[in-house]
């Protein structure tokens, strides 16, 4: 009786687990780097510069340095030390927090006493550690670090800390490297979901605009590093897990293809699933820090660690012959402007044509991109989804007896049995299908040799991110953009081509919806007069992506 | 009642079917190259050079010829012309088919039209139309080729003709680099088995002993190179595929990793089965041979049409360095004896032994190879070639209603349903343990850099191809020593290693069994009295992979 009666006034055992890890988060966050009071995302929207009132000129200077590069020279240099990088960007990490509860791994103390281990070594060698030394790295909540939990998003997950010999590979690497892993990020239970939300951290909001979503899966990387509370960080992607969160808030990513970067020792969803491949790449404010990112990261020769990764270092070869096309103007570019399944709204059509336009003006050759069907790249993406109707993903929440949030129970139902069991069969029979969509993808490619005055394939294609420029919550319904290319395997780069602007993207004149579905997602678009109020007086960014079928 | 009682006295359609194909196949042979009195494999075992004797001196010295380099050198030069190489190799087919019972389609006709034209270019030109010109190559049936059936051994999928469009990518190519396409080679049906039979051509005698199974799938390849009836062709390896066969006639294979060679267009079972990879390798009479194949493949940029395969050309730098290392005698090799599931039988375990003493006498270093228990290996793959339960293979069947044979139905049943029900979280589970067994197997692999003395991780491992040197028909039991290393999807080259010897391989004087399964194959083993008149006065080849764990 007693037992019953006061279970009625206490939570759930997984509300409560949830709940002691949010405090624990917080509590982490140093009081004196806090802001007292939070602006309601009704009464700010857009926070990506906000926090930098509350930091020193300094503190201000080192988070808003527009690369990696730039402070890793810096530090290099001696003008910096790795204990000034590291405090401004845990200051700003705390604020970033507060403004978007982006993190799930507040890692300062540690991280701090890493800065001060490098300084130490700086003074005594006269030198840097390695080619990031003292660079400050966030990490999704996907990777592990030791002394710190992996839960992906599962509450069940939570209570076990890893260990210098259970830390993900290419944490330890980094770490050998000279960068300082200081935050874990927000994901969404089972990464398998547009939006960020979990029964631990809860909802993360986009940095740019927090009437919306950040993206997901990569979601707290996402506002995070918009936030400026980070410049670069590492994600994951299997469906749009880097570049939605990219594009949404406004920073870049690189979703690599499948066999370059090291995925030994990083927590999943759904072991063994492979049919689209689930890849880590990083985010930041700009493509050459990816690009060093990459290149530093390939340089520790991942090959011989991780077998799933090629035996491929960065080929200044490669590099080279893309510089001189760029230089002659021999680069080629397709421009997919609709991927037949939902119309782009007006200000990602817009930013998409002015790109192809800015190219054509500075001498590149732009054709337009027809490709194969994308709607049968999103069945077969949604076929590898739920391949297992959502056993794993049950499996996982029963750890804890969690309900799932809706944005995970949206796809996989509240228990299992929402979807379809399928066999086997079933499952090979969407890989024959991707096999077959690759192949005809790269024959398309492959034909615009005929297209082109230089008489060779396009190099790469630009496509939207999203048909939107971001969603409320629980309104991400369309990751096909990102997926198809995923079925692909291509290679693909978020960049930042042009912000949406409400006095240019009216409203089509004549639009005809391709399907219910298009018509409800344009329904959705933040430019008709029933949105107004979400995107007036912000406009927020639409990007673009750029394929690339080569690894 | 009349259609009941003359059913009676007719064949079942899918026998019909069979024979029908199987007496057009006698047909296509010209009478003039066959061979009137076939002796049995009792009187005979050995075939490899027994066609000779029926053939011209020109025949004999082309389809003799050491290399398929010698071979295109002489085409180069105008010393023979297509025509003459491939009317020898025809002829000589013939007469391996009589004997071993290799091939699946007879392509005479257009392959000497085919060399005529060639020879016309040449004469017009004063050149050879590429680097294959006039080069007769085989192929296993499961390459689609213009005109002929593509059956992998179904009787349902006979009566559908190949066209120009939908010959297999690689075909295509190799006429255009100027080879001949003349016969294909017969395959276990459904290709899953590793004796090759079917309700079409029936059973292929090993070539080097007809007593034995030439094993499979690649099975008709085998026989007919080590007949002498084709010097280089294309098989397919998922498991043992192009490595038993290889090792078991006493010829060379290459199973390249995943990703290199092209497999668009070939036909395949299970289709969107991953878990394993299947790739396609050449097989042939020298190594030399096989790296001219490959490298006048990747000439042809295969990632340009097929999307599996990377972007990665033939590295003249990496042939450099192992040429170097080669001379320097700073290659080190790891030695594996015994899988820890099947113990080698005498004859595989002193040709190891002798393998590894010279190299040693040869200034190379040899060490020890302990790896991962390779019985995990053996279950994933098993777990992997059965997580549909057979379903696939069981509709396939069905298209014709045969019955398998027995060789397949010792692993799928006779009907469906003999095999465990699996589940896609059962097949993830697979590839998980799989991921990790890589992993695992790579960790060891990197730890013998501690034991070398250049303090390098060993370039190649030494394994047998198999337990046993052979097996009698329906014997065929463990594929583990090569499964393994598709389980790991490492390059292996399947090279001459030795010979069994009856007066050196006796039983091994204290031989404890590891299991069961392990006493029953040892119990098989051709050296001991109960099975001595399958192995005197002939010995056969005992082969040994090497291993290597790059692209």
């Amino acid at each position: 009786m007693a037992a019953s009666s006061s279970s009625s006034f206490t939570l759930p055992q997984w509300q409560a687990t949830g709940q002691a890890k949010r405090e624990e988060i917080l509590r982490l966050l140093p009081p004196e780097w806090r802001i007292d009071s939070v602006p309601t995302p009704q009464a700010l929207r857009n926070v990506t510069h906000y926090s930098a009132q509350f930091l020193t000129t300094e503190e201000r200077d080192i988070t808003e340095t527009l690369s990696a590069a730039a402070l890793l020279g810096k530090l290099s240099r001696g003008e910096l030390t790795a204990l000034q990088v590291t405090k401004a960007f845990c200051h700003r990490a705390t604020i970033a927090h507060q403004l978007t509860n982006c993190l799930s791994e507040v890692n300062f103390t540690p991280a701090l006493s890493d800065a001060e281990a490098l300084d130490a070594a700086y003074d005594r060698e006269g030198k840097v550690v390695g080619p990031l030394h003292g660079l400050p790295v966030s990490l999704k909540d996907q990777f592990r670090v030791r002394d710190t939990e992996t839960s992906v998003g599962y509450v069940g997950w939570l209570g076990k800390k890893e260990t210098t010999e259970s830390e993900s590979w290419i944490v330890q690497q980094l770490r050998k490297l000279g960068a300082i892993v200081f935050v874990k990020t927000n994901v969404p239970t089972s990464l398998m979901a547009i939006e960020t939300n979990n029964n631990i951290v809860g909802y993360t909001l986009n940095a740019a605009n927090r009437l919306l979503s950040s993206g997901g899966s990569s979601g707290g990387e996402g506002a995070l590093i918009a936030a400026g509370g980070s410049i670069i960080g590492l994600g994951s992607d299997v469906g749009a897990s880097i570049r939605l969160p990219s594009g949404f808030n406004g920073i870049v990513g690189l979703r690599p293809s499948h066999g370059r970067l090291p995925y030994l020792g990083v927590a999943n969803s759904m072991l063994g699933h492979q049919t689209l491949e689930s890849v880590i790449g990083p985010m930041g404010r700009n493509i050459a820090d990816l690009r060093l990112f990459v290149r530093a990261i390939l340089g520790v020769e991942p090959w011989k660690a991780d077998p799933k990764v090629l035996t491929l270092p960065w080929r200044d070869s490669e590099e080279l012959k893309a510089r001189q096309k760029i230089a002659s103007k021999k680069l080629t570019f397709g421009v997919l402007r609709d991927d037949g399944v939902v119309t782009p709204h007006p200000p990602v059509g817009r930013v998409v044509e002015e790109a192809a336009q800015k190219l054509t003006a500075h001498g590149y050759e732009v054709i337009e991109w027809e490709p194969p069907a994308h709607s049968e790249a999103f069945e077969i993406a949604w076929a590898a989804f739920t391949a297992d109707a959502g056993r794993d993903i049950h499996n996982q929440l029963s750890l804890s007896g969690e309900v799932p949030v809706p944005e995970l129970a949206a796809v996989y139902g509240e228990t299992f049995g929402h979807l379809p069991p399928k066999t086997v069969n079933n499952l090979w029979d969407s890989q024959r299908r991707r096999d077959e969509f690759q192949i005809s993808y790269l024959r398309y490619w492959e034909s615009t040799c005929a297209r082109t005055s230089n008489g060779e394939a396009v190099d790469a294609i630009i496509v939207p991110v999203a048909p939107t420029v971001g969603y409320e919550r629980g309104k991400g319904l369309y990751p096909g953009y990102t997926a198809a290319y995923t079925v692909l395997d291509y290679s693909v780069a978020v960049v930042r081509a042009g912000k949406a602007d409400a006095a240019k993207d009216l409203p089509y004149q004549e639009f005809k919806a391709q399907s219910d579905f298009d018509a409800m997602i344009h329904a959705q678009c933040m430019y008709f007069p029933a949105h107004s109020s979400l995107c007036r007086p912000f406009s927020f960014r639409t990007l673009m992506l750029i394929q690339y079928s080569g690894r």
